[in-house]
């Protein structure tokens, strides 16, 4: 049984192409996740989620241990039997959040106390509670639990929450490793803090080191920063994490943004995007974003992108997506994921090759100058 | 190129099992007809559609000419191609739901004018822009264009209204004849009116066999008479129409509705219970229905209908159905409509069966018994 192995095939410039191999499949990086925050990837059932050739996807811990409840998950086999997704599953480590979805936040080096944005039950998320609960889902990947604090705050406020996130980390790292059986099947992330500043993403990638984990995640970015700041964040911090280690940035991103975090040595990805736009009638094309609600799409024949093989693509005009999400017809957000899906994958299909074969500079700016 | 041709394989009873061929493709009949009102069977993409053993779907002229329209969707090649579903497609003739969805109505000899529901324009209903509708559209089993009265009024009224709605079957049938090329390839169905009254289902039928039809439809029933009196109705409408032609029960029903009208003679059926019930989270078995948003299903292991297998019966538990529904994802009005959807194509094969091997009375005891 391989608990996690992390090869690179390729590396061109900073970009690298590898595998990670575990118990339950491989998963070819650069990769990108598609966020089944609910037990479900929205819209789509899970052998066509894998259709369109994703090897993981990503699981909420938030979400999960409010509604059904990671103990109910447990009691009923685990979130793989339990969603039908027999491949690897990453989970967050619900610190993200905690933050942005739950009311009455308390936080304090134990952990964060909240409300639930469902019914306002009290919780408790600390680092040992968010193992557990990863835990008692199954996870593959599991997240360290973090504070993800505003990137707009100032150093020092930056500093201590990184700081703390640095001493949930060991806290994570020691109740992970209690965790017994599931331990020895899964892997676990640490998770880089300290926002924009170089400094404090030094200081937090060797708190991190100085523990070790099977990969790191970058996170704190995505979070209102723009594209200019997060790149300029990228141009530093993968490098500070372990060469051999896969690096993965948390909640990223928009097209342009995982060709331009590649390109500076990233490996992995999630984000609600693609499944998002699509439930809203945005579809994400080689040519760039096509808002199909748009009236001039009314009675446009043509399929939504012609370079596509996905079922939309194939089998559906423009006009009929068109008039699926007017009228508000489920179908046109299933066809619309669905596409968004299959593009993200071909994507990062097109950026493995291109780093295999040592163009990934001229992928990327043939990919830039047809993305408008 | 077959039109329309309707052979009966067995009887048993008033019970009858046969094929309605046509050029795109044939119908098992007793038949249901899942309704795409909107160019879409909701929560399904056709081809699931048609991995169920739904042989023909139906199309609602009413939602079609309002959004996204007749002419667009013929200059988008038609129904079919818009919608990509290449067997039958029956539709209605907008007569039931403008009495039921639109507003400021004003029904005259020479038709309905009616306000959308959608966005308050005018419009005009009548036999001669039914076909045209239905034409433009490039539906296969095209129905007369009828009034259909709630059954609780005076007799009077009802004998009224029946007596337009055969004038307007004569005007159908002419403007269908005046269709071309149209004409040539789909069929005609008139629409039985009279309420639950013997004398008036009997002048109906009379009126429209005069005319003549390629099939006939039993109107004016579901529309909340309750079973017991839709069934004493039943007793005696189908045999009024031609034997030699498919009898459909229009906006019919509960499975045990369909299983009274098929031994009460009925070939042919549609109602969107089965997908809408599914969207709201209540499933057929061959138990009874079942209502997944019922806390007794949170940690059930089992499966929906253990006879079943559908997909959502194959993968997944009732305790992931219920957090599915619990939780508002569309995956849950996916897999119930498809297991609904399902459920009613075997009900009907059961019942196709059941007559060809002349056991008809004794399936429908043990399904009744079955089903609590």
């Amino acid at each position: 049984m391989t608990r996690f192995a992390f090869s690179i095939h390729a590396t061109d410039g900073k970009a690298r192409t590898g595998t990670i191999a575990m118990r339950r499949g491989e998963i070819r990086t650069p990769a990108f996740m598609p966020v089944g925050t609910a037990a479900t990837v929205k819209a789509m059932k899970p052998q066509a989620v894998r259709a369109t050739g994703a090897d993981i996807i990503l699981g909420n811990t938030y979400h999960l241990m409010l509604r059904p409840g990671a103990e109910r998950v447990a009691r009923l086999g685990g979130l793989h039997r339990f969603m039908n997704w027999d491949r690897p599953i990453l989970t967050d480590s619900g610190g993200y959040q905690v933050m942005s979805l739950s009311e009455l936040r308390k936080i304090t080096e134990e952990g964060v106390t909240f409300a639930s944005h469902l019914d306002g039950s009290r919780h408790l998320l600390s680092p040992e509670r968010s193992m557990e609960i990863q835990r008692l889902l199954g996870s593959d990947i599991v997240m360290a639990f973090d504070e993800c604090p505003r990137a707009d705050q100032p150093r020092d406020v930056i500093a201590r929450s990184m700081a703390m996130s640095m001493r949930w980390a060991r806290r994570s790292r020691d109740a992970f490793d209690a965790g017994g059986e599931h331990a020895e099947g899964a892997a676990l992330f640490g998770i880089q803090q300290g926002a924009l500043d170089e400094g404090l993403r030094r200081e937090s990638a060797d708190a991190l080191r100085a523990i070790g984990f099977d990969g790191y995640a970058i996170g704190g970015l995505a979070v209102g920063e723009g594209q200019e700041a997060m790149f300029a964040t990228l141009d530093f911090a993968p490098a500070m994490l372990p060469e051999d280690c896969p690096r993965y940035l948390m909640g990223v991103g928009k097209p342009l943004d995982l060709v331009g975090a590649v390109e500076r040595g990233v490996d992995m990805f999630d984000c609600v995007l693609p499944s998002r736009s699509g439930r809203n009638g945005q579809a994400f094309t080689w040519a760039g974003p096509v808002n199909i609600r748009n009236a001039k799409h009314a009675e446009d024949q043509a399929p939504l992108d012609p370079g596509c093989a996905c079922e939309a693509c194939s089998h559906y005009s423009r006009a009929y997506l068109h008039h699926l999400v007017k009228a508000g017809e489920m179908l046109g957000a299933m066809l619309l994921t669905e596409h968004n899906l299959w593009f993200y994958q071909r994507l990062m299909e097109a950026m493995r090759a291109a780093i295999a074969e040592r163009r990934f500079a001229s992928f990327a700016a043939s990919f830039r100058a047809g993305y408008l």
